[in-house]
């Protein structure tokens, strides 16, 4: 889904030459299919293609010497050895996975390669942590960082309200894991749905943010007392998805019940929910998508700036709206969530970020024109973030 | 759960002797410790207990042919046989079960015994037929009935805002069952859950109304171009349960999944949920429950009554609000369900009510003190029904 956005786009720079390697024949014709529409038909430019499993570090490390940069939009559960391999074949790598394991571990092994890799490199986390730093870089003290993103259909259907722009099964995962919060300067742990709350968005309309653990590496890396991810939905949707867990509909323990062919069986209450569930959160062919992000930095200007005097309180707010675009048929949420990570790889490429190590955007903040090309590039494909900063 | 609150009852009367018949030894138990309680302790009179597997005819004919009169309490599949082999015995019987056969089919052979069989008498069906069957006579033409009941909760609590009175499947059963309606005089299907409308009941407050398949009998017994059953739920709850319908989560048709042992399974997804709900869905001990019914006839006074003349446009309406009984222990729903069965059988028993056939209540509206008896037996037992008319 991301992966074909990521192929379109570089193949859109003169010059490029993109391999796109998976394990199925099926995504890779999939990928090919959307590129040509994506560029136009027929005269449309397509990647290479290269059926390889990339769970094997080996054939990672052998694709990755092949290339100058790499870019990763691989299962989270493959992504942590994929980053070692690309590492290891000293290769610049952008990555937008959700791995679980921390991958700055690797980043002695980066330095030691002399390489950079990007890691959380998408939307949220990516251009979230990117804005959450430069806030913290433009506020001293930064006393607050409040990001609020959520994929949504632009129609909404009773019941649900929602559809899943990625996999469903990391959506109920969203609403059963506990979301890590930083408040008073402490990580602090609240209920997945909790403090679910309306928010006004301009162009929008009136959404529901809930707490969601989604700060990752936020958490440690900015020094900042109050910080929040909360992701939105359409109104009601929190409401209903609390009664699904409290009828125990997103239960892993598997329960015993009287299976079709009469015997007892063991099911999980969740594969069975997530088996009904996930066809009616498809978003059907050409449904518009839209990507909704705010992020909120709080605190004092580190420097007159923007007609402020130095050490005024202010608000800085950031704001992307995004629909999907009807001419490539790509979403939006895997635009969002492609550019961020095509525009760094391109920086890589070209020598324009080189400070070696495995860093999360909101390290490279300050690196010098990075956020200018990041609003830049994204403006350039139709994906436009606003800024606006308000006395406090 | 109705059948202690019938032989407590029975027992309170000087003279009678009441055996209690169970497949289960527990059940019996249990029966024998609600009376015991009910009956105020170690004084208590007790039923006779009988260990008996009722779905076999020859015992439950055996057992009806040492008794006087005979009521039902079973299952609703056990349920046409039983009555079957009581007419077989030739005793009068009293029975609530929600039966899915036509129990009329028994008329001819309960004619030829000279037995009456009271059927679907409990609260509704029950004293809902009585009362729509009373509207009928009452008023020339009838044009309107129209039935709300519902076992609700005395407490709300999120969620679900309900517990389940009796059986959680037959409750799903409601949800998901078409409703049948009379409209224009004809019988007319509507989709379950359909049509849902927020009702002001006094003592009670705002209820929603949907359309159940409640009319029975009613629907070919009474000649009324417009009648509808709904049953009644705390605002909220059905909006709640078309999501969880939405989901699939209702649904019998099963489904392959992946099952806690690795390999598939197929399992009804309405087999997860039941057992998932079920519990959530049983009453706490003790936890306060309410009966609330609601019965409207609308059309002319057949004659001149109650100071209004004959002809006159009106509305009668019949209104109940029972809330679980401190004293006994018994909940709501089992009272207000046992009781017209009990003075039924007490009316059987006495020779006051002698019509033969199998006949639902509607059809002893016109029989002589029937009605009057019913309620004036109910308010001794603290169940008050009451009624109003008012001029259209």
């Amino acid at each position: 889904m991301v992966g074909s956005v990521m192929a379109a786009d570089l193949l859109g720079s003169r010059g490029w030459s993109v391999t796109v390697a998976d394990a199925s024949r099926e995504a890779l014709d999939r990928c090919l299919e959307r590129c040509r529409r994506a560029g136009g038909g027929g005269k449309a430019r397509l990647p290479k293609t290269v059926l390889a499993d990339l769970s094997q570090a080996v054939e990672v490390t052998a694709l990755a010497a092949k290339h100058d940069v790499v870019l990763g939009a691989l299962s989270s559960h493959l992504a942590f050895n994929a980053l070692r391999a690309v590492i290891e074949a000293s290769k610049p790598y952008a990555d937008i996975a959700f791995m679980a394991e921390d991958p700055t571990e690797l980043s002695a092994l980066a330095k030691r390669r002399g390489v950079t890799a990007i890691v959380d490199c998408g939307v949220a986390p990516g251009m979230s942590n990117l804005l959450a730093g430069a806030a913290a870089r433009m506020l001293t003290p930064c006393n607050r960082i409040d990001i609020m993103v959520g994929g949504l259909p632009l129609e909404r259907r009773a019941p649900f309200q929602y559809k899943a722009g990625f996999s469903p099964a990391d959506v109920i995962e969203e609403y059963t894991r506990p979301a890590r919060l930083v408040e008073h300067g402490r990580i602090v742990v609240k209920e997945a749905l909790s403090e679910a709350e309306l928010v006004d968005l301009p162009g929008v309309g009136t959404v529901e943010a809930f707490n969601t653990d989604g700060l990752r590496s936020l958490a440690t890396t900015l020094k900042v007392p109050h910080m929040r991810e909360r992701t939105l939905r359409w109104p009601g949707h929190i409401e209903l998805m609390k009664a699904f867990r409290a009828a125990g509909c997103f239960q892993k323990e598997p329960i015993d019940v009287r299976g079709a062919d009469g015997g007892m069986v063991r099911v999980s209450p969740l594969a069975v929910t997530s088996k009904l569930l996930f066809p009616l959160w498809m978003y059907d062919e050409d449904e518009p998508d839209l990507t909704v992000m705010r992020v909120i930095g709080e605190g004092r200007m580190a420097k007159a700036s923007h007609g402020i005097r130095k050490g005024q309180p202010v608000r800085i707010i950031w704001d992307l709206l995004d629909v999907r675009d009807p001419q490539t048929g790509f979403t939006s949420m895997s635009r969002t969530t492609a550019f961020p990570c095509t525009i760094t790889a391109r920086l890589l490429a070209s020598g324009g970020l080189r400070r070696p190590g495995v860093l999360p955007p909101e390290l490279l903040a300050g690196e010098r024109g990075y956020l200018e090309a990041m609003f830049g590039e994204h403006a350039r494909r139709g994906v436009e973030y606003t800024s606006r900063i308000e006395l406090l």
